[in-house]
């Protein structure tokens, strides 16, 4: 599984959605319901049913870790195994792929123009209900820094937030008895929101009720950089130095990186986040690329459709640094040599039907942060261009 | 729920997704170990963890049913509840409706650029993986004819269809060894993808083997238009005049549009269907637009957010129609009156908490036809514009 090319003009390619595959692998099952289906609408025969009904995967996976960078052509993920079993396993593994690469992919990139500024994803409610879970783990691989989405809590550890809802403030009788209702229940270090009517009243509201120890507040309209100075200037006249501003409302990674001289402390992002910021898939493929012959020798195997380049042979890939640890070529190999000065990429992930490489989603967000470290400064240009480093195939 | 507009210069949106609410209704619900979840991370306090062991929605549910069309501030659904037992469905509400309609919006322009010709949802590969399932039936409501993705046939019933792929050409000796197979499995009905190698042999290899019923070939690559020319004369003079052509290969809306001249019998769509052709998601808003006040009357609401126009009261939706049955104007009024010469758009769904407005998909299927066919022509424009009719506030 590769990527022909990065869509949308990306300088790199975040993987993530391995450790779902591998979760995903081990409930890879067909239940009666599904082996009836595909019976009664005769979609198959009966040799496949049976086959279905035992199947199980029994081959190695073997790929890139999650967290790790990507570029066109590199083998993130390679899956051996007999034809059946391992065809079953392509659209599964592409739809998982496709989609998390593709959110962690735009959570990386706004993370940069965030610089040190944290994320909150806040986009459940822009996608799917279901790729809103995942896409709440993929922008925290990304290093987004939390959730609203709280299943993505409870089923992968992801830290969650939340602040407050127009609506809640637009149930009571006045913004004021909102904010009391809030600060009673959660304390005066909430996050307020305060632009459901006036600014600057709520801001005053929000500060006399919680004091200078008001957590918060968050801003969801207007021109945010100009909004986000008056209110800081407000807060700090009304001693509130410490209270923080959260600014949401359709931002991107352009528009975080646009606010990045505000007084803003921190980012809540949404629809952008959740539909890739643009590239809502990241464009892999799963190809046959070696086949046994009847003499039991492994034979490389490529279409030749115009158009779509395809090599075959199995892959091998490095990332060749220079000695300042700069990543300069990503290396793809078939030939088994193991070139100097570069590290490998690949590991082992299921031997024999068995995952050998899950982990847990905190160390692929590190790694993630060291693999991007090492990229050339021009990875993060926001504009579209080229990839960051060379594929060179050999 | 309503969107402020049809973002990405959509003419009309499609109405998908409610029947998928209905049923989420029904099972939503907070079992033991999300409520622990909940306690053990102090997410919520001990009240509301009660509160949400024993939460089912009571409330009603009114609104557009699906396959309808809608324009901005269309109030595609009404909740009436408690606010506690509302607010806790805004997100999922939201996002299925803003997944779903994305969807059938893209599909209903694919659906209109194809004219008789049929389409072939295949983009499973291509999103998240439970997307892909909701994907496929909102494509069916918007009028794609069949769907590869089987769970979404055992589910929702949506007709599947599939053809080869290269990998199955690829595993054997020969591309003749290859369709060979296919045809001894399949028949000679069968379709076969053509672009492995060479598109003439392969054509001729097919005809060859499954003579003239050969059912469809497949062509993936190249230029599409320029290919099925060449291989729509190379059957005819064969003898396979019957056998269709079907094309795959990153199309969309334009490129259908595009080959409409060209000698093609049907059309794979597969990433720009999943992904809303540039549209992943419909902005549809939840909002508070009525709450009831310390004497028991019911109060419109709104924020005055900059920029986010909203509109408080309860909204009845009309669409007018002119003598000859063309819609002229979405009408939504807060006043109870009913408007001459229009249709009413809302209907019960849920009444009591209990599901009232269940359909067949079939039937929402046939209820965009005839929705999409009031439209003045306008709408069927595929370039970025306005909404083919204006929404009339009152």
């Amino acid at each position: 599984m590769f990527a022909r090319q990065l869509p949308g003009g990306r300088r790199y390619g975040v993987v993530a959605g391995t450790g779902r595959v591998l979760e995903a692998l081990e409930s890879f099952r067909f239940g009666e319901e599904e082996l009836a289906f595909l019976h009664d609408n005769q979609i198959v025969d009966a040799p496949t049913i049976e086959f279905l009904a035992g199947y199980r995967f029994s081959g190695d996976l073997y790929g890139y870790r999650e967290g790790e960078c990507y570029f066109p052509g590199s083998p993130i993920l390679t899956v051996a195994g007999t034809f059946a079993e391992a065809v079953l396993l392509e659209t599964v593994i592409l739809s998982i792929l496709n989609h998390d690469c593709a959110i962690a992919t735009a959570a990386s990139r706004m993370v940069h123009a965030a610089g040190s500024r944290p994320l909150v994803e806040m986009g459940s409610r822009r996608t799917h209900e279901m790729a809103a879970v995942a896409a709440a783990r993929a922008a925290y691989l990304g290093g987004f820094s939390s959730t609203s989405n709280l299943m993505a809590g409870h089923r992968y550890g992801v830290p969650t937030a939340g602040t407050a809802a127009h609506a809640f403030t637009l149930l009571h009788d006045s913004e004021k008895q909102a904010f009391q209702a809030q600060i009673d229940s959660l304390g005066t270090g909430t996050t307020l929101l305060v632009d459901t009517y006036d600014v600057a009243e709520a801001v005053r509201t929000g500060v006399e009720l919680a004091g200078p120890d008001l957590g918060s507040v968050r801003l969801d309209s207007g021109d945010l950089a100009e909004v986000a100075h008056a209110v800081r200037g407000q807060l700090d006249s009304l001693g509130a130095e410490k209270t923080r501003i959260l600014v949401t409302s359709d931002l991107d990674e352009y528009t975080i990186a646009a606010l990045s001289s505000a007084p803003v402390d921190a980012y809540g992002v949404g629809t952008s986040l959740v539909t890739g910021s643009g590239v809502p898939t990241a464009a892999l493929v799963y190809k046959l690329v070696v086949r046994e012959d009847a003499e039991g020798v492994m034979q490389p195997v490529a279409k030749r459709s115009v158009g779509k380049p395809s090599r075959g042979g199995r892959k091998e890939a490095f990332r060749q640094l220079d000695p300042t640890g700069t990543a300069v070529a990503e290396l793809v190999t078939v030939s088994g040599d193991r070139p100097a000065d570069a590290r490998p990429l690949q590991a082992e992930l299921v031997r024999g039907g068995e995952v050998v490489g899950g982990e847990e989603l905190e160390a692929a967000r590190h790694r993630h942060r060291q693999a991007v470290a090492e990229l050339p400064a021009t990875a993060h240009q926001l504009s579209r261009g080229y990839a960051a480093i060379p594929t060179v195939f050999d």
